[in-house]
């Protein structure tokens, strides 16, 4: 009998059809699916922990993942026969054996998340799945002046809900718009962050673009951290959780 | 009463869910959604002309279509008015009244064709529905040296059959292989293609990239021009119809 290992392993997924990272009551999620086909596999029932809760129809490059297998061959043989019984639209890769101190959410230092906009005249249905449309003229160095204001340790009350009985308070690294022909990128990175945060500072950067509201204004959002501020949500087919971060490796 | 007049326009679109262009008996079309979407706005039927009958699941980037069509208003009112009727998967874009001479299909000079491959290790869920998976080392040079061999004037049998009663011979004018990170693109363009030729000719190239046969293999197979040459089809997810050209605009 093998020994149980813990093991650590990237995912990538397409989150069209899924509620979600997190396993709940109603309909099919990535953990449900990824725990449904590693029983499959070991014939024995995981958890597995997400470094992310991403939300309904987010999608991941690079969501990371841990759990506790037990498991005799080697990891390259189970990646091939977890990947054989998952959809098409979830895959892992990546798998390492790592220590029982990591915790894919709890040690991970950062993530990084991209928001994806896209600026044709008319939608496009080669990129609709991962992207947000919206046409029409917007102020980039206005947007991108706003969105440095991010950049720090602040309260984001302002852009999202903290869990019961946590704080708001939480250091974006870096926050910016990349342009690449009709598709403009937000990058955004922080130690974590709150449900809906990259959601609702995209939407509120995109007021910004059509000068609903100055950069200053923006700033005064962010800092004012009113979780009653009025929310401007873009959806989250543009959304992706591209990669996280942890102290060692 | 508007006049009848004809209508130029791009079409867009991601064919998974789809049974190919042309209007058929059974399952939806690219073709069948653009005549109902039409008809929504116009409140009458309008025969719709294709530029290239693409397959089931093939994706078009710049599919060209040409209507004749009776509309009071500007070509914009009516490209929103169209887009706001087709599903999320198809969009229409850059309409244009042509002559009468213009037909999308018969006046086309040439096609282009992208075939996209992904070389990851593990198959990809953020770009399975428009690319092929192929893992594992391919030598390039030697595809690159088969598929300029596919160049010129050829009866293109071995990779595709001629609609009853034509010749299978064709003009490619371009055709060459475009590494970019972890995706392999093959770029084809030639005055017409025959049903599937797309498709077997990366099927074969592929073969060239494992070393089943030699770049000579494929010049001798292209030459033989053999209509029962055994196929070897790659999936339609990876295609994509990216531009039609005509000799003037």
């Amino acid at each position: 009998m093998a020994d149980v290992r813990r093991v650590k392993a990237i995912v990538e997924y397409d989150g069209t059809a899924y509620q979600g990272f997190q396993i709940q009551a109603n309909g099919p999620t990535i953990q449900g699916a990824l725990e449904k086909a590693l029983q499959a596999v070991t014939q024995s029932s995981t958890r597995i922990v997400g470094a992310g809760r991403t939300d309904a129809g987010v999608h991941a490059r690079g969501q990371v993942i841990h759990c506790d297998i037990t498991w005799a061959g080697c990891l390259a043989d189970l990646e091939r026969a977890w990947n054989a019984m998952l959809p098409a639209d979830i895959a892992v890769h990546d798998l390492t054996q790592v220590s029982q101190d990591f915790h894919a959410r709890f040690t991970a230092s950062s993530r990084e998340y991209r928001y994806s906009i896209y600026r044709g005249a008319v939608r496009s249905p080669l990129v609709a799945r991962f992207s947000h449309h919206v046409p029409g003229p917007l102020d980039i160095e206005a947007m991108a002046v706003a969105a440095r204001s991010l950049i720090g340790q602040h309260d984001f009350s302002a852009f999202g809900r903290p869990p019961y009985g946590t704080d708001a308070v939480r250091t974006v690294h870096r926050a910016a718009f990349k342009p690449e022909g009709n598709m403009l990128y937000f990058d955004i990175e922080a130690d974590a962050f709150l449900r809906h945060m990259v959601r609702s500072i995209v939407g509120t950067l995109l007021l910004v673009g059509r000068g609903t509201l100055s950069p200053q204004d923006f700033t005064n959002i962010l800092l004012a951290g009113d979780p009653n501020h009025p929310v401007a949500l873009v959806p989250s087919a543009g959304l992706c959780l591209m990669r996280v971060n942890y102290p060692c490796g």
